[in-house]
């Protein structure tokens, strides 16, 4: 027995949401290019739990359940305010808070296709107000119910600032939320999927996903993409800290992907509208940096950008805290966490791969007071 | 690409903490039976953590951290008096107990070696503290808080029941705890193993593998055991209700194993002390009522008792709640998740597999007033 380090290159199930095949992405069979042109997020979520694009009255059933299930109960809310604020991870937070809405959900534990189904409404409505209401708490503010008459997105900003953003913001949002949602057997998705295959419940699904969203190797890259471009400061110190970080063999955070051979097929939305964005805000420095970094990089190491790297002058843009960037990531993927958990427990098989045994053979027990 | 589902026989990992050969279980190379016989459940962790069994001074320092450590802050017992009590599963309430501590923990993002490390202890010492604490308080009791001076297993009996257990309880909960301890990459394991390899930390990857013990095919099982015997409730109706059973193509909780062929070599040492425990509570048809099942089950299925099956009567004859049966799993096996996670980190890489796309072909993007 040898072990495939990391599972590279093993295929851990059969799965029809979505592909990524020739460095191309579809979702069900649609490129993300066509979807991020044309679609809302709602409609993604519509297609990855239900195998199709929605129709109209489709999409708005989906639409008002989302609006219906997106109030938090108050205990949840009221967890928040005892959270030691102010050095809470939030995704720590985010992980919790998962956690403790399966208690307060009397169909937890219910395994039926019906009662699952209503928790991934419930899951998908509820993450945006969490990432929201935290966001706030910790400010001392208020948080902000939900609308029923604006779109996932628009909601998303509202509950996050207390203002209705423009449209602008909302595009640049529904379009991330798009491009984030699924992505194949991703770390956190796998985890969901393994953690589910116990046949355990959505909660504990989507609360794995989210600790395993958290790493810097995975979510948590976005993050640190902004800290660097905070840490390089303007576009003339680009070429000495990057030729430097990678004279040090430091790894470039937002570069690179274990699927992807040419590049990442995200990357490029996320680069126009940082482009877009950054002009607008009127520090378009933030843009320069990212190509001028891409640029060497590519050049002297051969890697493309991935999704996480133009997500970040994003969401900068948009005036949205850096520690939040991986939230909103898990505020998109949550969409494709729980049609994979779905679709695991459709027709399951309990995950449990092998270990190659490496450590000393055989050894007899000796009493304490003869060991060294 | 073809899926191996389940990932059945893939090897995952090289890990030097436990194997099983030829249906023989080892940690660190000590046969299970040399350890069950002779060994402390401290001694286990040692030897899970540190690769080889602790000299005394050793051990008592690990005692004296664990001790130390095992005190919960205030903050999480005052959650617990915020939970929807009566209602809640114990483990959905040890999941958020674990994910909340990590907030109350300054260190929760370091990531060196001795910071894991301290968290590992942090985490090992407060598991049972946690557990005993949410069993007293749904019952409107006070938590009681640890000693000094019992061992581990001691402990949590006496944090549970507020009352100094007697040496036979301590016994069987003892080798109950060194009996679940690590289990190679089982799906919890791998649950935690996949999470922390993002490099998120080892709160996240502890609360991961909780959820995925929570399940009915996994850690979940000792609970449905006793439930099939409760419901069975004498010797004289074993016959009749487990070949029905039988005859239905129901599952028979407790038996039968993935890795293990002639059988799981820990059940033998569940089964004798379930033998004792009965005998001593009065209620030996719990155990005469389970080697009846065995022998329908053995006979019919070829099918023999894994280490949940006899777990279910001991539990029971030591007064423990039913719905604590897999968070008892869950205080014992986390000594191997935090062996896991530190050897994970120890030689990190992203855990990504693939997965092969069975959903429709491409298709184009069509207006929703065009859908149908």
């Amino acid at each position: 027995m040898t072990a495939t380090k990391g599972l590279e290159g093993v295929v851990a199930t059969t799965s029809g949401i979505s592909s990524i095949i020739d460095d191309t992405l579809t979702y069900v069979g649609y490129n993300i290019d066509d979807l991020t042109e044309n679609a809302s997020f709602e409609e993604i979520i519509y297609l990855l739990w239900h195998g199709k694009l929605p129709t109209q009255s489709e999409l708005n059933e989906l639409k008002q359940q989302l609006t219906e299930e997106s109030k938090l109960p108050k205990e949840v809310l009221d967890h928040f305010k005892m959270y030691p604020i102010g050095d809470v991870h939030p995704m720590a937070a985010l992980r919790s808070a998962v956690s403790l809405l399966g208690l307060y959900d009397d169909e937890a534990d219910v395994m039926d296709e019906g009662a699952n189904y209503r928790k991934a409404i419930r899951l998908q409505a509820k993450m945006p107000a969490i990432v929201a209401a935290f966001a706030r708490v910790r400010k001392g503010l208020e948080p902000v119910e939900p609308r029923s008459d604006l779109s996932f997105a628009a909601n998303f900003l509202y509950m996050l600032n207390g203002t209705e953003p423009d449209a602008i913001a909302v595009e640049a949002i529904d379009k991330a939320l798009i491009l984030h949602a699924d992505h194949e057997l991703n770390a956190s998705t796998f985890t969901a999927r393994v953690c589910v295959a116990t046949l355990s419940d959505v909660y504990s699904g989507v609360t794995s996903a989210i600790g395993a969203l958290k790493g810097p190797l995975h979510g948590g890259a976005n993050e640190q993409v902004m800290k660097m471009l905070t840490e390089i400061g303007s576009v003339d110190r680009v070429d000495s800290v990057i030729r430097e970080k990678l004279a040090n063999k430091e790894k470039i955070m937002g570069f690179g992907h274990r699927v992807y051979r040419k590049g990442d097929p995200r990357a490029k939305h996320l680069r126009e509208m940082s482009s877009k964005l950054t002009g607008l805000t009127g520090e378009p420095h933030w843009y320069e940096m990212s190509t001028k970094i891409e640029e060497i990089v590519t050049s002297e190491k051969g890697l493309p950008p991935n999704v996480d790297f133009y997500s970040a002058s994003v969401y900068h843009s948009l005036g949205i805290d850096h520690d939040l960037f991986t939230p909103i990531f898990a505020v998109s993927r949550v969409s494709g966490w729980l049609a994979h958990i779905l679709e695991q427990y459709a027709n399951n098989r309990l995950i449990r791969p092998r270990a190659q045994y490496t450590g000393p053979g055989m050894q007899k027990y000796v009493p304490i007071n003869e060991r060294n």
